[in-house]
Formats: structure tokens, C-alpha cells, sequence
């Protein structure tokens, strides 16, 4: 089976028109060389950020992917082939390549890791245990410094990121309000993962909510963007720190979205807003996986899957998770799909 | 003499119109009670911060001044009648009272400070050594974090404290980039302060100017907000730090300006905003007052005055402050006008 499967970039996508700037292509499968590892992915993980690099903007925190090369993105599963001293055929690993069957990689610039084999359901080195996981214990505690006691709030609380957020601040004897957009996913949120208050957007009004929040918000773990922020800027306590993890509202506008009109609340309280980039913070990442896998193995930490099967329906997983139409970590199993 | 003269706050005041809402009134000196001070004014310091408590807004650091009563704001003068052990008769002091002739106060409450005889311009004692050089070193060093050979961004920099928050800058050996209204102002700042680089933003566009400046804005000190931010927004640093210090483009708007629209910045450059806010700091006044009087003393560090005389026209001298038509502090010297 020389030939593989993956997903090319043709032009920059408007809105969620993924099907219009992407194509299923298939080719030969390169040769290994010197110092690369050939991997053959179980699971594509699809994750927001990248919707950013699909576009020509400059301006991000990484360039913009050249077109008519593979999409960018994470995969786990086998190595096939390995001229690299640290990997060998048959280990399982996480590492950072393409929307395709097989990723050829340099270890180190793809971030090609062996992933711990005591882990119950290996998809959980996606979420919880994975890169979501890291980001969040990263933001909450790394950049935003949370203490045990604080009222802390996450955005998109259903997502991959923000479901872990959750857990860790519930985990750390914090008070956790959730934002999400269904009556199920609130469910989820109060019912299995533990937030003390969830808050539907698409019915309540958020700022209403917040408002009979005592004491206000310490601690912000922001997903979203958009109008949200102006919701919760006059909703925070004096001193409270707001951490800008992702900013899904705006990556699908050519624009950008208007900027938050309460941004004066940063003066009038004494905010602190910082971005929470967790590629700067990777060598630290042994100190985000043990607290995480400890949580995991006392079952205080759950991942939820919105999974969807087939190479072919990668555009439907990613647009599902652009759309927030997801509850936890959307991937897709790409196992035995064209090769 | 048992009269005095003060401004009375009558009403909210929209945009400018400040003589709408403000009156000269008179009435009889109040008898001094236990634990009191009564200072007599030689000079009014006119603060862009007061503009937000003449509003009803909430959401302020500051309750609103009630109607009313007088306005308030930064005093200077003689202690007239002290019944307080700290001051007695002729000491020269600042505080915290009214725009008025005379101010009865609690010297804890008012921040009453016995002024440092060896300043040899006693109105220094506002700009440079005063409350606006204390808020630039502590947002530049203890909140921004300031080292040696970073590069600097001030906004209204020929302002009472953007023009101190340049100098230290200049004097801690870094890239100092001024923003201003004039040729004038620009002229005044790398001539006489030291900066590197003067903007004059009403000829020239400022995110063009910023873009020529190799390796980005390490540090902001922002003093105006609205249009501005979005300018700087995109030429920051990578984990660039931004103090906001002052929106004065904001305070004279009833509902505000647009947020910033590059928000989206802080999370693509991982950078910090925060706000500045001195009275959070005061305890560590006498860490701010030592290295700023070195300055002084080593003529390193320069104020300049735009001065007004007379009680009858305070609110000419606050209206020019709110304009931004002002180089340096500006201040009222009320010495023998009406009483």
C-alpha cells in the first residue's frame, strides 16, 4: 500500500465554505529519510485554531499555511517507518502534520511524542491528556495564576479546551461557571463535569446572568470572543485576570469582528488580559501531563468525544466544531479509511 | 477672612460643556473638628481622571461625585488651622479636596502629604514629583515591568504624565516612541526629553509610523484609547506589555467609543494588557518619590506647566486638559484670587 490520502489547501476559505478551498487528494506515499518518521494516523484531531493559518492573515501566531500544500493539524497513531533513534515501527504517538492517512515528520519540528500506554482509551490523548488539556491547565494556572476559592468562567465550557478548564478549576475547589450553547450541554456541564452554574447563551443573556454572580468573575478562560467579552468585561471583579485562549467568533470574518466596547473595564478594575499560547509554554509540559493524568486516573477529569468516522468527512468534523454544534473534543477516526 | 470660594458640580456634564454643569459659589469657612485640616490652595491640579466621576458611571474605579457638592481634585497650598498632630500652621502640602480656595479634610482620607522643601519649584510637586510622576514609574516599572533597551510607546506624551512616562524611559535607557497633537509638542519631546521618535497624529498615520519600527512595541503606556489602540494594537512585540494608564478618548463620550477591533492581538503576540491605577499602589509612594527626585535633582527630569490663573477660570484650564491643547502639567494658581 504505497499510496495515502489528505486533504490539500487550494485557496482561503470564506466563512465555513471548507468544501469550496480544500480537496481529497491521494499520491505516493514518500520515502523516509534521514532522521523522518512516517506515521500512519487512528485519529485526526480537529482543533479551532487552525482555522486561523487557513487564511492569508499575517498577523497570527503562525504563518499562513501555503496553499496548495496538505492542511495542517494533529494526528495519533502508528509509526510505520522511523530512521529516527527515538521512535520504531508499532509505537503509538501524537505529533502535529496533516489532514491525510500518513504524516512524514521531523520529530522535533512536529512535536512527535510516544504516548503514555497506561492511558484507558488512547482518543484521550487528544483531549484531556492532550494538547486541550495542556492549554487549559497552562491558561488557568501558568498564565492566569488561579487559587482554590476563586469564581472562575470559561467560554465554549463544551468544548475540548473549555471542558477541561472546567474540570481543573472544579478540581482546585474553585467555583465554575460554564458557558455553553444547549440545554444538554449545560446539563453535561452541571450534571457530569461539576461547574456550579451553566449559562445557555443562545436563551439566557449572559451579562443578566453574570450579573447576579456575587463578588464577580476572578478568572475568565476565553474561547470565543465577539460580543461575549462585552458581557462579562462589566462582570468582572476588581483584580480579575482574563485569559484569551481562543477567539472563535472572529476566525471565520475576513474582518475581524468589532473589538470589545467595555475594554475600559481594564482600567476601571485593574483587569490583567493576557493571551494563553501554549506552544510557548511546551517545555513545561511533563508539569501539565502529570497533574492531568493523576486527575484522569482518579476519574476526576472525563473527555467526551464528538467523533465522526471516515477521511472523507474530515470538512464536516472541522465545520461541526467551527460552528460549536460539538460537546468535547471532536476528531475523526480515520482508521482503515483508504489505505 | 471667613469666605471661600468653590466649583459645584450641578449636573452630569455632556461632552465639554463643563460651564453647564459647574458654578462658582461662596460661602463661609467651616470650623475645623477634631482630626481635621483646613489647607488654603495655591494651585489646583486639573486631572483627566476627575472627568469620569462628574458622570453617573458605576463602572468607574470612583463613585460618582454626588450633585451638588463640590468638585473634587488635587490641592495644593498652606495649612491654615490644623487639628491634627501631623500638621500645624504655614506647613506646604498636597492632597486630595476640592476645586476650591480652601479644603477641610481628613488628612488619612485626602492623602495629605507634607511636601519636600528642597524641590525648588513647588509646583513640581504635582507634575514630575507629584501624582502623574508616581503613575508613570509605577505603570512603567512595577505594573509593565520596564528594562533597559526595550522599546517604549507613550500616548499623549507631551501630557503630565505621558511626558514624565517618557523621560523614564529615556533615563532607564530605553527607545523612547512619543505620540502627539503638535509639531510643536513633537518638537518639545525629542528636543527637550530625550525621545527617540515624536508622532504628531493629526499629520501623520500613527500605525504607518509605528510599522517603520523595527521589532515591535515592547511596552505601551496608553493615556488615550479609541482609534489609537487599533494603530498600536498591530505593531506590538510579540509579548509585548500594555499599561493602560488613561482613555481620556473615552471619558467625554455617554456611551463610550468602539473597543478596540484588534483585541484579537493579545491572544496572536501573547500580549498583557493591564490597568494602571496609583491609588492601588500609594504604599509604595516614598519607592516611587526617591528615584524620580534623583532625576530631578541630576536635571534628568523636566516638567513643564501649562498654567492658569485665577478661581473664575478652572474650568477653562480643565477644558483645555480634556482637548488635549496642553503641553505639560496643567495646573491653576489660585494664590489671592478671592480670598
Amino acid at each position: 500500500m504505497n499510496e495515502y490520502r489528505y486533504w490539500r489547501l487550494n485557496s482561503r476559505p470564506l466563512g465555513h465554505d471548507y468544501s469550496s478551498a480544500l480537496s481529497l487528494e491521494s499520491g505516493d506515499l514518500p520515502s523516509v529519510g534521514d532522521g523522518q518518521v512516517l506515521v500512519r494516523a487512528d485519529y485526526l484531531s480537529m482543533d479551532a485554531g487552525v482555522r486561523v493559518w487557513m487564511s492569508a492573515r499575517e498577523d497570527s501566531y503562525s504563518p499562513p499555511i501555503p496553499l496548495g500544500t496538505p492542511m495542517q493539524g494533529q494526528f495519533l497513531g502508528p509509526v510505520m517507518e522511523s530512521r529516527a533513534a527515538a521512535f520504531k515501527p508499532g509505537d503509538m504517538v501524537r505529533g502535529f502534520g496533516h489532514w491525510a492517512t500518513h504524516s512524514l515528520v521531523d520529530p522535533v519540528q512536529s512535536g512527535l511524542t510516544l504516548l503514555d500506554p497506561s492511558v484507558r482509551d488512547i482518543r484521550d490523548h487528544f483531549g484531556p491528556l492532550g494538547l486541550n488539556g495542556w492549554t487549559a491547565y497552562c491558561g488557568l494556572i501558568d498564565v492566569l495564576g488561579l487559587k482554590g476559592g476563586e469564581t472562575v468562567l470559561v467560554s465554549a465550557a463544551a468544548g475540548a479546551t473549555g471542558s477541561i478548564a472546567c474540570q481543573i478549576a472544579r478540581n482546585m475547589g474553585c467555583r465554575v461557571v460554564a458557558i455553553a450553547g444547549s440545554d444538554e450541554k449545560c446539563a453535561w456541564l452541571t450534571g457530569t463535569l461539576g461547574a456550579d452554574i451553566a449559562i445557555n447563551y443562545k436563551k439566557q443573556k449572559v451579562g443578566d446572568e453574570l450579573a447576579k454572580i456575587k463578588g464577580g468573575i476572578d478568572v475568565y478562560f476565553e474561547n470565543v470572543g465577539g460580543e461575549l467579552l462585552d458581557a462579562v468585561f462589566p462582570n468582572m471583579a476588581h483584580y480579575g485576570r482574563i485569559g484569551i485562549c481562543g477567539l472563535i467568533a472572529g476566525y471565520t470574518s475576513s474582518h475581524g469582528l468589532p473589538g470589545p466596547a467595555r475594554f475600559d473595564q481594564i482600567l476601571m478594575k485593574r483587569l490583567t488580559v493576557k493571551g494563553i499560547f501554549l506552544p510557548d509554554f511546551l517545555a513545561r509540559g511533563v508539569n501539565y501531563y502529570a497533574p492531568l493524568k493523576k486527575w484522569y486516573d482518579e476519574n476526576k477529569l472525563a473527555g467526551d468525544f464528538d467523533e465522526i468516522r471516515g477521511m472523507n468527512h474530515v470538512l464536516l468534523a472541522f465545520e461541526r466544531l467551527m460552528r460549536g454544534q460539538n460537546q468535547g473534543k471532536v476528531l475523526v477516526d480515520v482508521r482503515g479509511s483508504s489505505y
